[in-house]
C-alpha cells in the first residue's frame, strides 16, 4: 500500500505540529514573556509542576533552569523542599483546570508564591488565580484538514496530534524558547550550561 | 531595551525549531519508520528508555502507546517487568552513546529482544546494535547565525537551541508522529485513547 | 565524646523501629488483612498510591506486586492506565488526610473502583470512604524516652523516628508481610518472582 | 482454613524482618557509621542513589536529608546537578554490584567526589571502590525456618521476606536511624524538619 509506505501521516503529523509552532511564536504576547523571564530571574526557588505530558514538558524545563544554574525543583521529586513566599510557582496545564495542579496553585497563593501559568486558556481556574499568564493555544476548534497532504484519503486534525499534543509541544517549545531569551540576556554560554549538565547517565 | 521588550530570541527560537522539524521530517527515512511501526505493532510488550531529556521524550511517547492500548513500559520505573524474547525496547539518545543506554540495549540484545533506536548518529554504539535505526537530526555541525533574525545582535546557532535541545525536540514531534501514522494505519480514533487516559491528576 | 563514638542514637532509633514493628503485628486486625489479600488477588488491575515517603513505601509493594505476576501500577507514573471498575486502589496516608490522596481516593469510589487504605487514622477522609481499612499504628501520642538508652542524656521519641518515620516503615514492613502470606496462601515461589524482575538495573 | 484467617505469615513476616532489624543494630560497626555521618555533614552535595526497592530506600533517606536542611540530591530526578569533587556520593546496593550503580560508582571515583556504599557486601565492586562501607547484612545464607511460627505447616526463609527485602529494609532503617544519629549530634528538633516538609502534597 502506497500510503503506508510513504508513511505520510507520519510527515503531515511533524509538519502540522511545525507549523503550529510557528503560529503560537507569530502570536506570543511579549509582556508576559518578559513577566516570566524576570520572575524567574528574580527569585530564589522556583517550582515546575504539571501532571502527565505537560508535566514532562515542566520537567525538561526544569532541568535547563538547573543547567542555568537556577534553585529549581519539580513538584513531586523526592528533595524538593517547601515553597515559600519568595519562590516562584510555574504551572502547565492546557485546560488550566488540572485538578491537582489547579490545588496546588491555590496553595501556593496562599503561601504567598508568586504564581505563574503556561495553559491555552486564559479564563481558567489556573488563569485566574496566576500572577503570570502565557497563552500558548492548543488544539483548533474545528477539525481541521490537513491541506498539504496529497492523499486522497485525507487526515483529520484528531489523528495528527490527538488529545493534549499540539498544546504539550508547543509549550516545551516555548519553554526551551525562553531559556534560548535567557541566554542572550544574561550571556550566558552553552559551555557554561554543560558544566551543570550531570554525566551520570 | 527594544530587543528584550520584543522577545526576539524566543520567536527567533521557536522558528529556528519549527524550521528544524520540518527539516527532519522532509529527509525521514521511510523505511526504519515503517520497520519502527511494524515492530511497535508486532511486540509483546515495549520498553522506553533515554536519560535526561531525552529519556522525557521517551515517556511522552510511551505514554502515548499506553492510550493506543500497547503493553508498554518505561525502563526504571516502579512496575516494569523483565525484558524477554518477544519484545521491543526502544533507546533514544542523540548520540548514541549515553552510557547507561547503551550498557541497557547490550543486555537487551543479549537477551534476545529487538531493538529500536532514535538517534542523530547512526555510527555509534547504539546505532550499531540495533535492529531498527531511525534517525532523526540533530545539531547542525557549524555555528549557524539565524536569518530571520531581523536584529543588529545577532543570535548564533547554540544559544538558540543550547546542549541537545534540537535533537530532544525533534525525537518527541517524531515520536508524535509515529502515533499519528498508527492511528491512521489501525483506524484508532482520539476517543478510543482517551478512554484509555488516566482522570487521576 | 564516647556518645558519638558508640552511635548510640543510631542503634537506639533501630531498636526503636524494631520494636514498633512487633507491636504493630501483635495488634493486626486480621480481618482486615484478609480483605486486603482476597481485593488484591481478586482485582483486574490494581492501582498503588501515596505521597512523599508513604509513596516510596507504596512503590516498594507495587514492585513486589508486579513480580507476583498482578497488573500493577503506580498513580502519577508514566504508563498507568486509567481507573475503572474492577479496579482495587491502595492508598497508604499515616494521617488519612493527604489532600492529593483524599481527593484521588474520592474519584475512585465515584468511577466505583474498591478503595483500600493503609492508615493510623481509621476516622478520616480516606478511612471513612474505603472499602477496607487496615490500620498500621504510627507515633505514640505522648513523648517516649527510649528504656533501653543507657547514657545519661536520654532520647526523646521524635528524634527516635521524625516526622512520619514510624508509620511509613511500620507501613512497608506490613505490605512485604502481605506479600509474604500471599506467597504462603498462592504457593509462589521465590524463583517465580526472580523470573519477573528486572535485569536493567 | 484456620492459618489463613489467622494470617500467620503476615504476622510472622513482620516479626522475622523486625528481628532481623535488632541484629543489624546489635553488629553495626560504629566506626563506618561515624565515617558515614562525618562524610554527610562534611560535603557540599550529596548525592543518593541505587537500583529498584534499594533505590527507593536511597530516596526516603535523601528526603529526610533535605529535611535536616542539606544540598542532597537523587541520581536520575530531573534537577539533579553535576557530581564535583567536594561532594558524596551514597550508593545502596545489597550485592554491591548492581551493574548501573557499580559504573556510576566508579565515575564518582574518577570525578574525585568521596563515594560512601551501604552494601551486604564488602568484597564487592562497589565495596573495593567506596572510600566509606557500611554493611547491612542482608538473607541468611541456609534456609531458615522461622522458629516463632507455631503452625504444623512451617513457613521458610525466602517466603518469609523473598528476594533482597531483609536487606531493602534494614538499610532503609539504618538510614532513618542515621538520621536520628545526626538530630542527636546536631540538636535538630522535629520542628525545623517540619519546615522543610512539602506542603504539596
Amino acid at each position: 500500500m502506497k500510503t503506508e509506505k510513504e508513511c505520510e501521516a507520519t510527515v503531515a503529523s511533524m509538519n502540522f505540529i511545525a507549523d503550529h509552532i510557528k503560529k503560537v511564536a507569530s502570536e506570543l504576547d511579549k509582556g508576559s514573556v518578559t513577566d516570566l523571564v524576570t520572575g524567574i530571574m528574580g527569585s530564589k526557588k522556583i517550582f515546575l509542576m504539571g501532571a502527565g505530558r505537560s508535566g514532562l514538558a515542566s520537567r525538561a524545563f526544569a532541568m535547563r533552569l538547573m543547567h542555568m544554574g537556577f534553585n529549581v525543583y519539580v513538584v513531586g521529586e523526592t528533595t524538593t523542599p517547601a515553597v515559600q513566599q519568595d519562590d516562584l510557582v510555574i504551572a502547565v496545564s492546557g485546560s488550566g483546570e488540572t485538578p491537582s495542579i489547579a490545588n496546588l496553585g491555590g496553595i501556593a497563593k496562599k503561601i504567598g508564591s508568586k504564581l505563574a501559568t503556561i495553559t491555552s486558556n486564559k479564563d481558567s481556574t489556573l488563569g485566574r488565580i496566576s500572577d503570570i499568564v502565557v497563552i500558548v493555544p492548543g488544539r483548533p476548534k474545528e477539525d481541521v484538514i490537513y491541506e498539504d497532504y496529497h492523499e486522497r484519503r485525507m487526515i483529520g486534525y484528531p489523528q495528527l496530534a490527538p488529545l493534549g499534543t499540539i498544546f504539550e509541544i508547543s509549550a516545551l517549545v516555548f519553554l526551551d524558547a525562553v531559556i534560548s531569551e535567557m541566554m542572550v540576556r544574561t550571556g550566558a554560554s552553552e559551555a557554561e550550561l554543560k558544566k551543570r549538565h550531570t554525566v551520570f547517565e
